[in-house]
């Protein structure tokens, strides 16, 4: 029993009170877990382009004001009276995606979108019952994805909390939560890429380069990396770029590129952005019988128009959340895989700032400067 | 050695010599084939909404004046000098779709869309060596799809022949050469339906009413059938569908209506009309996790626009020629499942006429009164 243990703890978090307003530090309430529900320190927590378009507003499921962030791992702190497989000290991660383990999508092995997911409009920014868990100066704030992991300490129901081995580093396994593998498992569960293939991902950024790395786990020959960003191409090659493209240095639109250097098309391509003109950019560069995975999140109301025949001719277009992973079933896996150096994770984190500097670390992912930031509470919480 | 072996046959056949306009009966001549072609006299050859959209052109591959027809079985009458595979007497189906059998997607067990296929524009209507076989009053004639089968005599390529049981009716099985083929091989070689699933069939037609034999074949529980011609509901709950949908007895979108019929969508859809908004439709009844085929063939240029989210949520968008079947590897097969009454063929088949009533089948297609048309072109060729 931890001396916190069913009371209301105050603590530091980043709010952000309204669309498109620069996040605020602020000392904030957190109510104790309900009966299914964790209250987790969190020790690191990534900065991801979702937090950064839930600032925006361009996301379905943001509503303010609202505590953002979501790639995050921590402490254990306290658990509701009804959890039986987390206690206090457990190391965790906390996942945007639930997982319950009793809806048909999570005991199916085809898909990962626990109902859970499912958030009527009229549920954003609550828990599961319907309440929310988190006040400052007397007004109520809204979770972001059920983790609002830019504060200290944060309330998740338990579908969203998966326990992982001690001996990991909080800090690098933080970005397991959200990003890395989101990416990493896209050629591996969602399209299952096989030895020999060409690759090509659009987008560079954290999903994108776990994409890279998912594509060269699986074998592939040759993986093309896309970026209008020049200097994606070092780090690109690191992680397992053979090619790298900048449409900006070609005449012609870059699929037509890409089929070219492909004699006929890629066997798999991996948007990693959620932009329109990309994703279509990514099913016109597969080969007939090829596959197209959407991996980015596009904002919300884009919609997409393509050319039916690309389909008629045997193409695959499909697309997932979390790279097709089961949270509790997957990630202490890719933990482990991390201890045992089969997947990197130190390469994505370009750096590390407090909390503090939050806004400093969204603008520094906006001008494509870092691939990754993990933030901290505390100067001692990387240990 | 055939009688007319290297000789020009002069041979009745339905010419369309101008987009839009009636097909005309005529007396063609037909050469012989070249060296890896196969001379066919056609003994059956069916009706198909692609000979109708060939007529309208409104598809990308047809080039005037023609002879349509891709639908049919014959017996092979003479071979090129290099044909090891085929002899006189042969009986034989024609396909649109070639399987050479030697290019990577014939060998890939993925895709079978052979490279013969992809017959670049300045080739429509050119057998492989980009030249013609057959004449009309001194005028070129253009081939279809390869085959021209509204012809009683017509040189295919070996490619698009497959040998086949010689005991089995060929009136009957000449309807496996295209539509329900098409149809039928699509729920079970290009979504894998699993057993117990619930799937939605878009347009009954001979295509529609294949994939519901297919969906039936692998196991599904529940089969609805949607089409706004209430008078196939009778046909489609012989071939297997469960539930039969109107759109037009609904006022919400049918779509909306499958999905609470469903309690969140189906496991997999088919598209087999080719329509812009019905395809829309059918990715959108499906549930997150669930397929979506595109098997019906749209008219040229047409796009379609989608919420990508569908497909991050899960969803698989697909299609493809022919059911997926591989035509050497599978035809030999479907019409030995045919003879063992594992497959229903008659049933389609709603008229019989001589190919001087094309036009007249043509109108029965459009009119929505027949499944079927099969066509011949003397009174003894059904036997």
């Amino acid at each position: 029993m931890s001396s916190t243990e069913g009371k209301v703890i105050k603590c530091k978090a980043a709010v952000a009170w309204a669309k498109d307003q620069p996040l605020s530090i602020e000392e904030i309430e957190v109510d104790p877990p309900k009966s299914r529900e964790v209250r987790v320190k969190i020790r690191a927590t990534g900065v991801c382009h979702t937090d950064v378009s839930g600032k925006r507003a361009i996301l379905p499921f943001v509503r303010f004001p609202a505590v953002l962030g979501h790639e995050a791992a921590g402490v254990v702190e306290s658990v509701g009276s009804a959890v039986t497989s987390f206690h206090v000290g457990d190391h965790v991660l906390t996942i945007f995606l639930p997982h319950c383990q009793q809806c048909p999508a999570c005991k199916s092995p085809d898909q990962n979108l626990c109902e859970k997911f499912m958030v009527p409009s009229e549920s954003v920014g609550l828990l599961f019952d319907g309440t929310t868990r988190m006040r400052c100066n007397g007004k109520t704030l809204y979770h972001f994805l059920g983790t609002s992991t830019y504060s200290e300490y944060t309330v998740v129901d338990e579908s969203q909390v998966v326990k992982v081995n001690k001996a990991a580093p909080l800090d690098k396994i933080s970005i397991l939560s959200c990003g890395v593998a989101t990416g990493y498992g896209s050629p591996i569960k969602i399209c299952k890429v096989k030895p020999g293939s060409t690759c090509a991902v659009f987008g560079l950024g954290t999903v994108g380069l776990g994409a890279v790395m998912g594509c060269r786990v699986q074998g592939a020959k040759r993986i093309f990396g896309i970026d209008i960003n020049k200097d994606k191409e070092e780090i690109a090659r690191t992680f397992g770029v053979t090619d790298f493209l900048n449409p900006n240095d070609h005449q012609k639109p870059i699929h037509e590129v890409l089929i070219e250097a492909t004699g006929g098309g890629c066997d798999f391509t991996f948007e990693c952005i959620g932009i329109p003109e990309v994703l279509q950019s990514a099913i016109n560069a597969c080969k007939t019988g090829g596959q197209s995975a959407i991996v980015g999140v596009p904002a919300e109301g884009k919609t997409v128009t393509f050319d039916p025949y690309k389909l008629l001719y045997g193409r695959v277009w499909t697309g997932g959340f979390y790279g097709g992973f089961k949270p509790k079933n997957d990630v202490p896996g890719l933990v482990d895989d991390y201890m045992q150096k089969k997947i990197m994770l130190d390469e994505f984190i370009s750096t590390t700032m407090p909390i503090d500097d939050v806004n400093k670390s969204f603008d520094l992912l906006l001008q494509g400067k870092i691939v990754k930031a993990v933030l901290y509470f505390n100067s001692g919480d990387f240990k």
